[in-house]
């Protein structure tokens, strides 16, 4: 791990900046257990399980990590920026949380903690109210700082040289199952680096007009669409990227809608200026399809943040007005969709900076032919 | 995926069941999303992202399964069994839940369910109540029918082999690190029939007394304790098993705490039994460590349960009084562990029959000496 985004001064630097955060918005507490705020500001990943682990963040006292006792060894310590709470087989966590509240009556919770406990701590806090941690933290999070950006080009590199790999043919794709393919690349993912794999999907020809399409046993032909979905997380920090082949020949109607594609990521990204709104870049790629007619078959939204989460804020799409600043990582990913037939998406993470758009994803844009 | 656990004709019954459930305990609506109850009743898993899927259950109406508009591919519809919705980029999916209540005051809750989605429904539904959807759905998923025991020993079995292989010596252990002999059991999982696997814990010497250690770069040596804690989920059901290794020779100490361990788990089995309570399964491997000194040592409860999830009712836990019926599926998985020397732990998944327990796990249960 890079000393410089796991290192005790930085969680407290976060921390303060939490409370100042929470003093702001009137939040007594703030409550951090699944997801990926508890490990920006501490360092540790909660297990997703029964036992539950919590972060409590209160405007005047030590956060206390509260956390199950036979899962203490995995924390590692940062004595002066929390304290560890280990709780016994027999215990409440629920009512031990409670306790540590201090009577807060306007309480945070973090987005991804299991809806359980946020029920089962109902029952302890009689009277108070809730909102959202994303609030709070997503504040902070949503700025990446140097060393974040960093890790976001390695993660993004490391992305690049499969689908690099991808279109040379050097992943064999004509007889083998979407599932096969989705192994290799996976395989390809921590080869290149990857911690984990979060996700990758193949969709072949008219499986490819599902965007969150699952792979599956269905076998790749020539004269097809692939198109290929894939990231991971390298050093706690996450990849995206999409690239579609063309196993033979395509149609006229499959290039010139490539083109559209092209073009209208690409004018997404150049969209994603600092002081621009979410929107605009949603607007700037969407107008493209719209105008060539494809406009019923972009189906989702231009884009999401990406950090330490592979979805998080800011998400571009229509209706979202914030603007744009420096250190906003966001993927730019317009798709056309025709149900039954195929589909295309052209993805690559960006960066706002000062100096414009900077990508993490430089890899050949076009729609490549193997044969 | 074997169609006896996955049919509309069983989805319907469960839902009968679940909304005669509702019925008893004045529970006016049911909502699902991330977790398993929602494939247990209509077969399709939510994707973990910030796009809401979730399932209304009102006593009165066709269930509603509300989805975003670019997963909807992804669900087998079962048209005679519940309502697809799907929901677009720029509406917002909690008011659409919150319109499908139908004035429902007491409100059931899916564990799972990211805490976000339960924070933002409470803003447009005043006035409600909420409890554990655990405490409707889980009824009717901890006994487990024969078509489900029997995909619990098909993961069994395949667990089982890469434990058999582990002893016979085919996983090179000393010169290793923990992750790559994890990785090494992860394939093994997946080449014997997992889809997916859901942890492969590898803890050599005195990182196994750390009982939910994360496999790391730790190299492993000659004379020392493995513990080796996997399982994966096999067309749809969970595996689960624990074994201990000892490359060398190992001390007068382990070996007789090994057998205190192995009579431990053997009892803890036997009272697994129709009619007794789930901690007296706890009780009973607890005594025989308590006797022998170690009582100190075994920081966790003795099992949990086991089915779709990977934990699930019923725990077997002190201070649960739940009788066990035929069909309960769960872990015995006593442990012993020294902090900084060296950590045990033997576990079973064992299912309650009328004719006494069954296990899913029938490997050597000895600490296999390899050398």
């Amino acid at each position: 791990m890079n000393s410089d985004i796991n290192s005790g001064a930085l969680y407290a630097s976060r921390l303060a900046r939490v409370r100042k955060e929470m003093q702001q918005l009137a939040i007594d507490a703030v409550l951090l257990s699944v997801g990926h705020d508890l490990p920006y500001l501490t360092g540790y990943y909660a297990m997703p399980l029964e036992r539950l682990t919590m972060l409590v963040v209160t405007c005047d006292s030590m956060p206390t990590l509260i956390v199950p006792k036979l899962e203490a060894p995995r924390v590692t310590p940062h004595d002066d920026v929390f304290k560890i709470v280990a709780w016994g087989e027999t215990e409440n966590p629920v009512e031990i949380v409670a306790k540590h509240l201090g009577g807060a009556k306007r309480i945070a919770i973090g987005d991804q903690m299991w809806a359980r406990f946020l029920v089962e701590l109902m029952g302890f806090v009689s009277g108070a109210s809730f909102v959202r941690a994303v609030d709070v933290v997503g504040n902070l999070r949503i700025a990446k700082d140097a060393n974040e950006i960093a890790a976001l080009q390695v993660a993004g590199a490391a992305a690049d040289r499969v689908a690099s790999q991808l279109q040379a043919g050097e992943i064999s794709l004509v007889g083998r199952t979407e599932a096969q393919v989705s192994a290799d690349i996976s395989a390809r993912l921590i080869a290149e680096g990857h911690d984990v794999v979060n996700f990758a999907i193949v969709a072949a020809g008219e499986n490819a007009a599902s965007p969150h399409h699952h792979p599956g046993s269905r076998v790749i032909k020539q004269n097809e669409i692939v198109l290929c979905d894939f990231g991971g997380t390298y050093n706690g920090y996450c990849s995206d990227i999409t690239r579609c082949v063309f196993v033979g020949e395509p149609s006229r109607k499959v290039t010139s809608a490539y083109s559209v594609l092209r073009a209208a990521q690409a004018a997404g990204v150049a969209a994603g200026v600092v002081g621009a709104t979410c929107e605009s870049v949603d607007m700037a790629a969407r107008e493209i399809i719209d105008d060539a007619g494809f406009g019923d078959f972009f189906i989702h939204r231009t884009g999401h943040g990406i950090g330490m989460e592979a979805h998080e804020e800011p998400y571009m799409v229509s209706g979202n007005k914030l603007p744009i600043a420096a250190g906003h990582a966001f993927s730019v990913e317009p798709g056309i969709y025709l149900p039954g037939k195929w589909g295309m998406r052209l993805e690559d993470i960006v960066v706002a900076t000062d100096n414009g758009p900077l990508s993490m994803n430089n890899v050949d844009h076009s729609l490549v032919i193997l044969n």
